[in-house]
């Protein structure tokens, strides 16, 4: 009964603020965006192997099953997460990696953006990869704008830390701009286009 | 299939930091307890009623469908939310209000503890009333240990407010260890003694 679902799933090792990023993404769609929205993370033994994973529906009607199914978007920050999780997408779906530590992309299909190389460059500070990776991920993601989860970003994040976390995210909207989605498109039905 | 569950609902107003403290409760019974563990939050028109939740369901084996039915524990810091979820809890489950805010609280079956009001008077700040919460939440809950939640704590918290963020865990925890739990076990079976 649920209406059209959009599955996104955020995964990389513990401490590398999947969590926050997908809770910023979250209110940035349903606080700002009036989406229905269900976000999840589950705990079990795979977190062992260095992957962990948080996730995000988004819909118009209220959400019955809140988990990822087969998602829509993935965002792999490490290559454990992207070894597990790859292979669980949708066909037309998009993977994002995190090119400064995945050596291994999967088949096709991949954006690859070394967000963690661009957190240490240009911002300074190497955890703030996620939030590089979510202006990336909200740009390229149809069911939010870059402004509601910028919004959501300013409402949540500590005043402290608030104009590091901006720049990260906005550098990460200008790196996801860079992408030819034409080019995206066709690759979805099979050819073999890079990015 | 999945074995038995232990379901858990925090509620409140946005802002509360009712998401904080579900993460670190999660993290806690998962990373630091063993458990199986689901964490999510929903979005959607509730919300704008000043009722928001953020729900964690423990288990020793997979967790199926990872958001609570029919609540083991609710922990409410608004008369919104109380108002909300309070009817949909397990017949033997325990409802904790923050009777700062919670001025009308459900028949029966109750622990108030004015946790804003602890928040502000003993800790000094407001906004830390969700981790006063949390520890007599980590303390009532079966499931987890207060040990692992303030390690979970201690992990996740930014070092620049650990101490305060400690201090306030551990008021909760000494605020509901004064609950007479075999009080409480008795109105669970009809009675109605008041704790």
């Amino acid at each position: 009964m649920s209406g059209r679902r959009y599955e996104v799933r955020l995964s990389g090792s513990g401490g590398q603020g999947i969590i926050m990023a997908a809770i910023l993404l979250a209110e940035g769609a349903a606080v700002y965006g009036g989406k229905q929205v269900a976000q999840t993370q589950s705990y079990g033994p795979e977190a062992r192997g260095g992957a962990s994973k948080a996730e995000v529906v988004i819909s118009n009607e209220p959400i019955d099953y809140p988990k990822a199914l087969v998602p829509d978007l993935l965002l792999a920050m490490n290559q454990a997460s992207c070894d597990l999780y790859s292979k669980d997408i949708k066909r037309e779906g998009i993977i994002i990696i995190d090119s400064t530590n995945v050596g291994q992309p999967p088949p096709g299909r991949t954006i690859a953006i070394p967000f963690t190389g661009i957190a240490r460059r240009e911002i300074g500070k190497e955890f703030a990869a996620n939030m590089v990776a979510l202006g990336a991920v909200s740009c390229l993601c149809p069911e939010v704008t870059e402004g509601a989860v910028e919004a959501a970003l300013m409402a949540r994040v500590p005043p402290g830390t608030r104009t590091l976390n901006l720049k990260a995210f906005k550098t990460g909207v200008k790196e996801a701009r860079k992408i030819d989605t034409a080019k995206l498109r066709h690759r979805y039905h099979g050819e073999e286009a890079e990015v």
